[in-house]
Protein backbone atom coordinates (compact mmCIF):
# COMPACT_ATOMS: atom_id res chain seq x y z
CA UNK A 1 0.00 0.00 0.00
CA UNK A 2 1.60 3.38 -1.08
CA UNK A 3 0.84 6.07 1.55
CA UNK A 4 0.22 9.45 -0.40
CA UNK A 5 -0.59 12.96 1.33
CA UNK A 6 -2.62 15.41 -0.95
CA UNK A 7 -1.90 19.16 -0.51
CA UNK A 8 -4.21 22.11 -1.79
CA UNK A 9 -7.90 22.03 -2.56
CA UNK A 10 -8.18 23.17 -5.73
CA UNK A 11 -9.68 21.66 -8.78
CA UNK A 12 -6.60 19.47 -9.30
CA UNK A 13 -6.71 18.35 -5.98
CA UNK A 14 -10.05 17.48 -5.78
CA UNK A 15 -9.49 15.36 -8.86
CA UNK A 16 -6.96 13.48 -7.40
CA UNK A 17 -8.09 13.16 -4.76
CA UNK A 18 -11.45 11.10 -6.05
CA UNK A 19 -8.40 8.97 -8.37
CA UNK A 20 -6.63 7.68 -5.08
CA UNK A 21 -9.58 7.23 -3.44
CA UNK A 22 -11.55 5.23 -5.75
CA UNK A 23 -8.14 2.89 -6.32
CA UNK A 24 -6.66 -0.02 -4.77
CA UNK A 25 -3.18 -0.24 -3.63
CA UNK A 26 -3.12 3.94 -2.93
CA UNK A 27 -4.04 5.12 0.20
CA UNK A 28 -5.10 8.77 1.15
CA UNK A 29 -3.53 9.14 4.25
CA UNK A 30 -3.74 12.87 5.36
CA UNK A 31 -5.33 15.68 3.12
CA UNK A 32 -4.48 19.36 3.40
CA UNK A 33 -6.08 23.13 3.13
CA UNK A 34 -5.19 25.67 4.57
CA UNK A 35 -8.91 27.20 4.41
CA UNK A 36 -10.76 25.70 7.32
CA UNK A 37 -14.05 24.98 5.49
CA UNK A 38 -13.35 23.38 2.23
CA UNK A 39 -12.96 20.15 2.95
CA UNK A 40 -15.25 19.39 5.58
CA UNK A 41 -17.21 16.96 3.52
CA UNK A 42 -14.05 14.63 2.93
CA UNK A 43 -13.67 13.80 6.56
CA UNK A 44 -15.56 10.53 6.73
CA UNK A 45 -12.90 9.31 4.13
CA UNK A 46 -9.16 10.44 5.05
CA UNK A 47 -7.50 12.85 7.46
CA UNK A 48 -8.22 16.43 6.78
CA UNK A 49 -6.26 18.92 8.43
CA UNK A 50 -5.69 22.57 8.52
CA UNK A 51 -1.86 22.94 10.10
CA UNK A 52 0.93 21.56 7.98
CA UNK A 53 2.61 20.64 11.53
CA UNK A 54 0.09 18.24 11.97
CA UNK A 55 1.27 16.44 8.62
CA UNK A 56 2.90 12.93 9.05
CA UNK A 57 5.45 11.07 6.82
CA UNK A 58 4.21 9.21 3.94
CA UNK A 59 5.35 7.20 0.90
CA UNK A 60 4.35 10.26 -1.75
CA UNK A 61 3.20 13.79 -0.80
CA UNK A 62 1.54 15.40 -3.44
CA UNK A 63 1.58 19.66 -3.55
CA UNK A 64 -1.68 20.13 -5.82
CA UNK A 65 -1.00 24.18 -5.67
CA UNK A 66 -0.54 26.92 -7.71
CA UNK A 67 2.54 27.98 -9.11
CA UNK A 68 3.82 30.48 -6.94
CA UNK A 69 3.15 28.79 -3.46
CA UNK A 70 5.63 25.25 -4.33
CA UNK A 71 8.27 26.61 -3.04
CA UNK A 72 7.06 27.68 0.51
CA UNK A 73 4.76 25.07 1.19
CA UNK A 74 7.73 22.52 0.27
CA UNK A 75 9.59 24.40 2.68
CA UNK A 76 6.77 24.11 5.70
CA UNK A 77 6.39 20.51 5.46
CA UNK A 78 7.54 19.20 8.95
CA UNK A 79 9.45 16.60 7.98
CA UNK A 80 12.79 15.78 5.12
CA UNK A 81 14.09 12.98 2.97
CA UNK A 82 10.50 12.28 1.38
CA UNK A 83 9.38 11.84 -2.10
CA UNK A 84 7.33 15.50 -2.73
CA UNK A 85 6.49 16.35 -5.74
CA UNK A 86 4.68 19.52 -7.65
CA UNK A 87 2.15 19.12 -10.37
CA UNK A 88 2.92 22.09 -12.34
CA UNK A 89 3.87 22.06 -16.10
CA UNK A 90 6.82 24.80 -15.65
CA UNK A 91 7.91 25.27 -12.17
CA UNK A 92 11.78 23.62 -11.78
CA UNK A 93 11.90 20.87 -10.06
CA UNK A 94 14.42 22.54 -7.86
CA UNK A 95 12.06 24.82 -6.44
CA UNK A 96 11.25 22.51 -3.81
CA UNK A 97 13.12 22.44 -0.88
CA UNK A 98 15.99 20.30 -1.44
CA UNK A 99 15.32 19.05 2.50
CA UNK A 100 13.26 16.05 0.03
CA UNK A 101 13.34 13.55 -2.54
CA UNK A 102 12.15 15.97 -4.78
CA UNK A 103 9.74 15.18 -8.32
CA UNK A 104 7.41 16.17 -10.53
CA UNK A 105 3.90 14.94 -11.23
CA UNK A 106 2.41 16.88 -13.89
CA UNK A 107 -0.94 15.41 -15.45
CA UNK A 108 -1.28 16.96 -18.91
CA UNK A 109 -4.81 17.16 -19.06
CA UNK A 110 -7.60 19.75 -18.71
CA UNK A 111 -9.42 19.58 -15.45
CA UNK A 112 -13.39 20.57 -15.19
CA UNK A 113 -15.03 21.66 -11.80
CA UNK A 114 -17.87 19.46 -11.83
CA UNK A 115 -17.13 16.35 -14.22
CA UNK A 116 -15.52 13.63 -13.38
CA UNK A 117 -12.32 12.78 -14.70
CA UNK A 118 -11.31 9.40 -16.42
CA UNK A 119 -7.79 8.95 -15.44
CA UNK A 120 -7.23 6.65 -18.01
CA UNK A 121 -7.29 9.86 -20.50
CA UNK A 122 -4.68 11.32 -18.11
CA UNK A 123 -1.16 10.95 -19.27
CA UNK A 124 1.05 12.17 -16.24
CA UNK A 125 4.86 14.00 -17.33
CA UNK A 126 7.46 12.51 -14.35
CA UNK A 127 10.20 13.77 -13.42
CA UNK A 128 12.87 12.79 -10.60
CA UNK A 129 15.89 13.15 -9.69
CA UNK A 130 16.90 9.69 -7.93
CA UNK A 131 16.10 6.62 -10.10
CA UNK A 132 14.27 4.76 -7.07
CA UNK A 133 11.58 7.42 -7.12
CA UNK A 134 10.35 6.81 -10.62
CA UNK A 135 9.58 3.17 -9.43
CA UNK A 136 7.19 4.88 -6.62
CA UNK A 137 5.64 7.46 -9.00
CA UNK A 138 4.63 5.05 -11.76
CA UNK A 139 2.94 2.33 -9.24
CA UNK A 140 0.95 5.53 -8.22
CA UNK A 141 0.19 6.01 -11.88
CA UNK A 142 -1.01 2.45 -12.42
CA UNK A 143 -2.73 2.22 -9.67
CA UNK A 144 -5.01 5.13 -10.70
CA UNK A 145 -5.08 4.02 -14.78
CA UNK A 146 -3.14 6.21 -15.91
CA UNK A 147 -0.26 6.52 -18.59
CA UNK A 148 2.93 7.76 -17.67
CA UNK A 149 5.94 9.17 -19.66
CA UNK A 150 9.47 9.91 -17.96
CA UNK A 151 10.13 13.34 -19.53
CA UNK A 152 12.72 15.85 -18.31
CA UNK A 153 12.38 19.40 -17.09
CA UNK A 154 12.57 20.93 -20.91
CA UNK A 155 10.84 18.46 -22.45
CA UNK A 156 7.42 19.16 -19.70
CA UNK A 157 8.19 22.96 -20.09
CA UNK A 158 7.70 22.32 -24.02
CA UNK A 159 4.84 20.14 -22.95
CA UNK A 160 3.16 22.79 -21.34
CA UNK A 161 3.86 25.27 -24.14
CA UNK A 162 1.98 23.11 -26.39
CA UNK A 163 -0.64 22.77 -24.15
CA UNK A 164 -1.28 26.20 -24.44
CA UNK A 165 -1.38 25.41 -28.25
CA UNK A 166 -4.25 22.53 -28.33
CA UNK A 167 -6.11 23.78 -25.78
CA UNK A 168 -6.75 27.50 -24.57
CA UNK A 169 -5.46 28.92 -28.16
CA UNK A 170 -8.06 26.05 -29.69
CA UNK A 171 -10.68 26.92 -27.41
CA UNK A 172 -9.86 30.66 -28.31
CA UNK A 173 -10.98 29.75 -31.52
CA UNK A 174 -13.68 27.90 -30.64
CA UNK A 175 -15.00 31.04 -29.09
CA UNK A 176 -14.14 33.07 -32.20
CA UNK A 177 -16.42 30.31 -34.15
CA UNK A 178 -19.03 30.61 -31.02
CA UNK A 179 -18.53 34.41 -31.64
CA UNK A 180 -18.88 35.07 -35.56
CA UNK A 181 -22.09 32.43 -35.78
CA UNK A 182 -23.64 34.05 -32.72
CA UNK A 183 -23.91 37.65 -34.43
CA UNK A 184 -25.42 35.75 -37.56
CA UNK A 185 -28.12 33.96 -35.44
CA UNK A 186 -26.41 30.72 -35.84
CA UNK A 187 -26.75 27.74 -33.20
CA UNK A 188 -23.66 27.09 -32.26
CA UNK A 189 -24.64 23.14 -32.19
CA UNK A 190 -24.33 22.91 -35.77
CA UNK A 191 -20.42 23.44 -35.00
CA UNK A 192 -20.19 21.11 -31.98
CA UNK A 193 -19.82 17.96 -34.13
CA UNK A 194 -16.80 19.12 -36.62
CA UNK A 195 -15.00 20.49 -33.76
CA UNK A 196 -14.93 17.11 -32.51
CA UNK A 197 -14.21 14.97 -35.77
CA UNK A 198 -11.14 17.86 -36.09
CA UNK A 199 -9.85 16.30 -32.55
CA UNK A 200 -10.98 13.20 -32.93
CA UNK A 201 -9.16 12.92 -36.28
CA UNK A 202 -5.70 13.61 -35.46
CA UNK A 203 -5.37 10.49 -32.45
CA UNK A 204 -4.92 8.42 -35.82
CA UNK A 205 -3.69 10.45 -38.60
CA UNK A 206 -1.06 13.16 -37.55
CA UNK A 207 -2.01 16.82 -37.72
CA UNK A 208 -0.13 17.60 -41.35
CA UNK A 209 -1.92 14.77 -42.70
CA UNK A 210 -5.28 15.80 -41.47
CA UNK A 211 -5.13 19.43 -42.63
CA UNK A 212 -7.89 20.32 -45.49
CA UNK A 213 -9.45 23.43 -46.45
CA UNK A 214 -8.99 26.97 -48.26
CA UNK A 215 -5.18 27.68 -46.68
CA UNK A 216 -3.75 24.83 -47.93
CA UNK A 217 -5.24 24.24 -51.27
CA UNK A 218 -3.91 28.64 -52.22
CA UNK A 219 -7.88 29.03 -52.23
CA UNK A 220 -7.18 33.17 -53.15
CA UNK A 221 -11.07 33.11 -54.33
CA UNK A 222 -12.15 31.85 -50.42
CA UNK A 223 -9.49 33.46 -48.62
CA UNK A 224 -10.46 36.81 -50.10
CA UNK A 225 -14.17 36.30 -49.30
CA UNK A 226 -13.33 35.02 -45.84
CA UNK A 227 -11.59 37.89 -44.68
CA UNK A 228 -14.27 39.95 -46.05
CA UNK A 229 -16.64 38.88 -43.66
CA UNK A 230 -14.22 39.22 -41.03
CA UNK A 231 -15.07 42.70 -38.72
CA UNK A 232 -12.91 41.90 -35.90
CA UNK A 233 -9.62 43.09 -37.04
CA UNK A 234 -7.34 40.82 -34.53
CA UNK A 235 -10.00 37.71 -35.87
CA UNK A 236 -8.56 39.09 -39.66
CA UNK A 237 -5.12 39.19 -38.60
CA UNK A 238 -5.22 35.70 -36.90
CA UNK A 239 -7.19 34.46 -39.96
CA UNK A 240 -4.42 35.97 -42.38
CA UNK A 241 -1.28 34.79 -39.80
CA UNK A 242 -2.70 31.05 -39.41
CA UNK A 243 -3.26 30.51 -43.32
CA UNK A 244 0.26 31.91 -43.42
CA UNK A 245 1.35 29.48 -41.22
CA UNK A 246 -0.76 26.50 -42.50
CA UNK A 247 0.95 27.49 -45.92
CA UNK A 248 4.49 27.49 -44.55
CA UNK A 249 3.68 23.82 -43.45
CA UNK A 250 2.62 22.75 -46.64
CA UNK A 251 4.83 24.80 -48.76
CA UNK A 252 3.82 24.32 -52.31
CA UNK A 253 6.48 22.20 -54.28
CA UNK A 254 8.78 24.21 -56.50
CA UNK A 255 7.74 22.86 -60.22
CA UNK B 1 -39.06 6.47 -51.77
CA UNK B 2 -36.98 9.32 -52.89
CA UNK B 3 -35.26 8.63 -56.07
CA UNK B 4 -31.54 9.96 -55.33
CA UNK B 5 -28.73 11.47 -58.26
CA UNK B 6 -25.08 11.66 -57.24
CA UNK B 7 -22.89 13.30 -59.38
CA UNK B 8 -19.32 13.05 -58.46
CA UNK B 9 -16.35 11.07 -57.12
CA UNK B 10 -14.07 12.82 -54.60
CA UNK B 11 -14.57 12.19 -50.85
CA UNK B 12 -18.04 13.93 -50.34
CA UNK B 13 -19.59 11.85 -53.16
CA UNK B 14 -18.23 8.39 -51.71
CA UNK B 15 -19.32 8.95 -48.43
CA UNK B 16 -22.64 10.38 -49.85
CA UNK B 17 -22.88 7.25 -51.91
CA UNK B 18 -22.70 4.84 -48.53
CA UNK B 19 -24.84 7.06 -45.92
CA UNK B 20 -27.68 6.86 -49.48
CA UNK B 21 -27.19 3.25 -49.91
CA UNK B 22 -27.59 2.32 -45.84
CA UNK B 23 -30.38 3.96 -45.63
CA UNK B 24 -34.18 3.34 -46.24
CA UNK B 25 -36.71 5.85 -47.86
CA UNK B 26 -33.91 6.91 -49.93
CA UNK B 27 -32.35 5.58 -53.37
CA UNK B 28 -29.48 6.25 -55.90
CA UNK B 29 -30.60 5.74 -59.06
CA UNK B 30 -27.63 7.03 -60.74
CA UNK B 31 -23.68 8.17 -59.69
CA UNK B 32 -22.14 9.93 -62.25
CA UNK B 33 -18.54 10.69 -62.49
CA UNK B 34 -16.33 11.62 -65.97
CA UNK B 35 -13.75 9.66 -65.14
CA UNK B 36 -14.42 6.24 -66.03
CA UNK B 37 -12.77 3.92 -63.94
CA UNK B 38 -13.49 5.57 -60.55
CA UNK B 39 -16.99 4.53 -59.83
CA UNK B 40 -16.40 0.44 -61.64
CA UNK B 41 -16.33 -1.23 -58.31
CA UNK B 42 -19.99 -0.28 -57.75
CA UNK B 43 -21.92 -1.11 -60.57
CA UNK B 44 -23.81 -3.97 -58.95
CA UNK B 45 -25.09 -1.37 -56.63
CA UNK B 46 -26.21 1.34 -58.80
CA UNK B 47 -26.41 2.69 -61.71
CA UNK B 48 -22.77 3.86 -63.22
CA UNK B 49 -22.67 6.80 -65.38
CA UNK B 50 -19.87 8.52 -67.53
CA UNK B 51 -21.97 10.51 -69.70
CA UNK B 52 -24.40 13.31 -68.76
CA UNK B 53 -26.46 12.54 -70.98
CA UNK B 54 -27.43 9.39 -69.67
CA UNK B 55 -28.96 11.14 -66.24
CA UNK B 56 -32.71 10.25 -65.94
CA UNK B 57 -34.82 12.64 -63.86
CA UNK B 58 -34.93 12.25 -60.26
CA UNK B 59 -36.32 13.76 -57.15
CA UNK B 60 -33.27 14.77 -55.90
CA UNK B 61 -29.51 15.38 -58.07
CA UNK B 62 -26.86 16.38 -55.68
CA UNK B 63 -23.53 17.89 -56.83
CA UNK B 64 -20.95 16.91 -54.65
CA UNK B 65 -18.04 18.80 -56.94
CA UNK B 66 -15.45 21.08 -56.52
CA UNK B 67 -17.29 24.76 -56.26
CA UNK B 68 -15.60 25.93 -59.77
CA UNK B 69 -17.61 23.06 -61.52
CA UNK B 70 -21.02 23.92 -59.85
CA UNK B 71 -22.26 26.07 -62.22
CA UNK B 72 -21.18 24.20 -65.35
CA UNK B 73 -22.03 20.77 -64.62
CA UNK B 74 -25.92 22.09 -63.39
CA UNK B 75 -26.78 23.56 -67.08
CA UNK B 76 -25.08 20.45 -68.29
CA UNK B 77 -27.90 18.32 -66.96
CA UNK B 78 -30.37 16.77 -69.22
CA UNK B 79 -33.42 17.88 -67.72
CA UNK B 80 -35.03 20.94 -66.00
CA UNK B 81 -37.64 21.61 -63.39
CA UNK B 82 -36.04 19.21 -61.00
CA UNK B 83 -34.57 19.68 -57.35
CA UNK B 84 -31.25 20.04 -58.00
CA UNK B 85 -28.44 20.76 -54.97
CA UNK B 86 -25.15 21.67 -54.82
CA UNK B 87 -23.15 20.61 -50.94
CA UNK B 88 -19.98 23.90 -50.93
CA UNK B 89 -20.08 25.80 -47.99
CA UNK B 90 -19.15 29.28 -50.25
CA UNK B 91 -21.11 28.94 -53.44
CA UNK B 92 -23.94 30.90 -53.71
CA UNK B 93 -27.44 29.19 -54.82
CA UNK B 94 -27.98 30.95 -58.07
CA UNK B 95 -24.79 29.43 -59.67
CA UNK B 96 -26.90 26.43 -60.00
CA UNK B 97 -28.59 26.68 -63.67
CA UNK B 98 -32.11 28.38 -63.11
CA UNK B 99 -33.93 25.95 -65.18
CA UNK B 100 -33.80 23.63 -62.50
CA UNK B 101 -35.35 24.01 -58.74
CA UNK B 102 -32.58 24.87 -56.92
CA UNK B 103 -31.26 24.04 -53.37
CA UNK B 104 -27.97 23.65 -50.96
CA UNK B 105 -27.23 20.64 -49.07
CA UNK B 106 -24.09 21.40 -47.01
CA UNK B 107 -22.63 18.55 -44.82
CA UNK B 108 -21.09 20.60 -42.10
CA UNK B 109 -18.21 17.84 -41.20
CA UNK B 110 -14.34 17.05 -42.43
CA UNK B 111 -14.48 13.68 -43.79
CA UNK B 112 -11.57 11.25 -43.75
CA UNK B 113 -10.89 8.74 -46.58
CA UNK B 114 -11.16 5.38 -45.28
CA UNK B 115 -12.79 6.01 -42.50
CA UNK B 116 -16.95 5.72 -42.29
CA UNK B 117 -18.90 8.73 -41.88
CA UNK B 118 -21.28 8.44 -38.74
CA UNK B 119 -24.01 10.63 -40.54
CA UNK B 120 -25.62 11.35 -37.13
CA UNK B 121 -22.62 13.64 -36.42
CA UNK B 122 -23.16 14.93 -39.89
CA UNK B 123 -25.22 18.41 -39.39
CA UNK B 124 -26.79 19.37 -43.33
CA UNK B 125 -27.55 23.06 -43.84
CA UNK B 126 -30.11 23.44 -46.02
CA UNK B 127 -30.83 26.25 -48.32
CA UNK B 128 -33.69 26.56 -50.52
CA UNK B 129 -35.81 28.63 -52.95
CA UNK B 130 -38.76 27.30 -53.09
CA UNK B 131 -40.60 26.11 -49.95
CA UNK B 132 -41.56 22.50 -50.88
CA UNK B 133 -38.42 21.71 -51.61
CA UNK B 134 -37.52 21.65 -47.96
CA UNK B 135 -39.45 19.10 -46.96
CA UNK B 136 -37.84 16.54 -49.59
CA UNK B 137 -34.38 17.99 -48.41
CA UNK B 138 -35.63 17.41 -44.38
CA UNK B 139 -36.71 13.81 -45.27
CA UNK B 140 -33.25 12.72 -46.99
CA UNK B 141 -31.71 13.75 -43.47
CA UNK B 142 -34.15 11.95 -41.56
CA UNK B 143 -33.26 9.01 -43.76
CA UNK B 144 -29.49 9.04 -43.45
CA UNK B 145 -30.16 10.22 -40.01
CA UNK B 146 -28.77 13.82 -40.14
CA UNK B 147 -29.77 16.68 -38.29
CA UNK B 148 -30.39 19.77 -40.56
CA UNK B 149 -30.78 23.16 -40.02
CA UNK B 150 -32.42 25.62 -42.01
CA UNK B 151 -30.03 28.18 -42.81
CA UNK B 152 -29.75 31.40 -45.55
CA UNK B 153 -26.97 32.16 -47.81
CA UNK B 154 -25.14 34.50 -45.25
CA UNK B 155 -25.52 32.30 -42.96
CA UNK B 156 -23.99 29.48 -44.52
CA UNK B 157 -20.96 31.22 -45.79
CA UNK B 158 -20.12 32.78 -41.93
CA UNK B 159 -20.65 28.93 -40.83
CA UNK B 160 -18.11 28.13 -44.03
CA UNK B 161 -15.41 30.66 -42.18
CA UNK B 162 -16.38 29.58 -38.76
CA UNK B 163 -15.26 25.81 -39.96
CA UNK B 164 -12.31 27.46 -41.25
CA UNK B 165 -11.46 28.81 -38.06
CA UNK B 166 -12.72 25.46 -35.59
CA UNK B 167 -11.21 22.48 -38.38
CA UNK B 168 -8.63 23.98 -40.86
CA UNK B 169 -7.19 26.73 -38.27
CA UNK B 170 -7.62 24.27 -35.00
CA UNK B 171 -5.55 21.72 -36.84
CA UNK B 172 -2.93 23.83 -37.34
CA UNK B 173 -2.26 24.45 -33.87
CA UNK B 174 -2.40 21.01 -33.15
CA UNK B 175 0.07 20.74 -35.98
CA UNK B 176 2.31 22.90 -34.32
CA UNK B 177 2.09 21.51 -31.01
CA UNK B 178 3.67 18.57 -32.93
CA UNK B 179 6.18 20.13 -34.17
CA UNK B 180 7.19 21.86 -30.90
CA UNK B 181 7.56 18.81 -29.04
CA UNK B 182 8.73 16.80 -31.91
CA UNK B 183 12.16 18.96 -31.91
CA UNK B 184 12.35 17.82 -28.33
CA UNK B 185 11.93 14.23 -28.90
CA UNK B 186 8.32 14.36 -26.91
CA UNK B 187 5.90 11.60 -27.97
CA UNK B 188 2.79 13.63 -29.27
CA UNK B 189 0.59 10.67 -28.09
CA UNK B 190 1.38 12.79 -24.39
CA UNK B 191 -0.17 15.84 -25.96
CA UNK B 192 -3.74 13.58 -27.52
CA UNK B 193 -6.06 13.17 -24.65
CA UNK B 194 -5.97 16.61 -24.07
CA UNK B 195 -6.74 17.44 -27.80
CA UNK B 196 -9.69 15.09 -27.58
CA UNK B 197 -11.00 16.74 -24.02
CA UNK B 198 -10.63 20.36 -25.35
CA UNK B 199 -13.06 19.45 -28.43
CA UNK B 200 -15.38 17.08 -25.48
CA UNK B 201 -15.41 20.10 -23.26
CA UNK B 202 -16.99 22.64 -25.20
CA UNK B 203 -19.72 20.23 -26.29
CA UNK B 204 -21.29 20.71 -23.05
CA UNK B 205 -20.06 24.37 -21.85
CA UNK B 206 -19.40 27.40 -24.30
CA UNK B 207 -15.95 27.73 -25.26
CA UNK B 208 -16.38 31.16 -22.95
CA UNK B 209 -16.41 29.72 -20.12
CA UNK B 210 -14.02 26.59 -21.14
CA UNK B 211 -11.25 29.01 -21.15
CA UNK B 212 -8.00 28.71 -18.86
CA UNK B 213 -4.13 29.18 -18.84
CA UNK B 214 -2.41 32.32 -18.79
CA UNK B 215 -3.61 34.05 -21.08
CA UNK B 216 -6.74 34.53 -19.47
CA UNK B 217 -4.58 34.92 -16.14
CA UNK B 218 -2.66 37.71 -17.35
CA UNK B 219 0.22 35.16 -16.14
CA UNK B 220 2.84 37.66 -17.62
CA UNK B 221 5.85 35.77 -16.04
CA UNK B 222 4.33 32.07 -17.97
CA UNK B 223 3.70 33.90 -21.11
CA UNK B 224 7.43 35.63 -21.31
CA UNK B 225 8.96 32.24 -20.80
CA UNK B 226 6.84 30.55 -23.63
CA UNK B 227 7.41 33.20 -26.24
CA UNK B 228 11.46 32.58 -25.24
CA UNK B 229 11.03 28.77 -26.02
CA UNK B 230 9.67 29.67 -29.57
CA UNK B 231 12.01 29.55 -32.30
CA UNK B 232 9.89 30.00 -35.51
CA UNK B 233 9.22 33.64 -35.92
CA UNK B 234 5.53 32.87 -36.62
CA UNK B 235 4.65 30.17 -34.03
CA UNK B 236 5.93 33.48 -31.68
CA UNK B 237 3.67 36.02 -33.37
CA UNK B 238 0.91 33.10 -33.01
CA UNK B 239 1.28 33.28 -29.65
CA UNK B 240 1.03 37.07 -28.78
CA UNK B 241 -1.88 37.09 -31.03
CA UNK B 242 -3.63 34.40 -29.99
CA UNK B 243 -3.17 35.53 -26.01
CA UNK B 244 -3.94 38.94 -27.23
CA UNK B 245 -7.38 37.74 -28.15
CA UNK B 246 -8.78 35.96 -25.22
CA UNK B 247 -7.46 38.61 -23.27
CA UNK B 248 -9.71 40.70 -25.52
CA UNK B 249 -12.60 38.07 -24.70
CA UNK B 250 -11.54 37.89 -21.08
CA UNK B 251 -11.18 41.71 -20.26
CA UNK B 252 -10.20 42.76 -16.98
CA UNK B 253 -12.66 43.91 -15.24
CA UNK B 254 -12.29 47.31 -14.36
CA UNK B 255 -11.55 47.98 -10.08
Amino acid sequence: MININLIGAGNLAHHLFRGIYNSEGVKLQQWYSRDKKRLSAFSSKTGIIHDLKALQQADLTILAVSDDAIGELSSALPFDDQLVVHTSGSVSIHELDKKHRRGVFYPLQTFSKDVDVDFSHVPFCLEILEKEDLILLKKVCEAIGSPYYKINTEQRQTLHLAAVFVNNFTNQLYRIGHEITDIKNINFDILKPLILETAKKVQEVSPYMAQTGPAKRYDKKTIKRHLKLLDNPLHKELYELLTQSIQQTHGRKKL
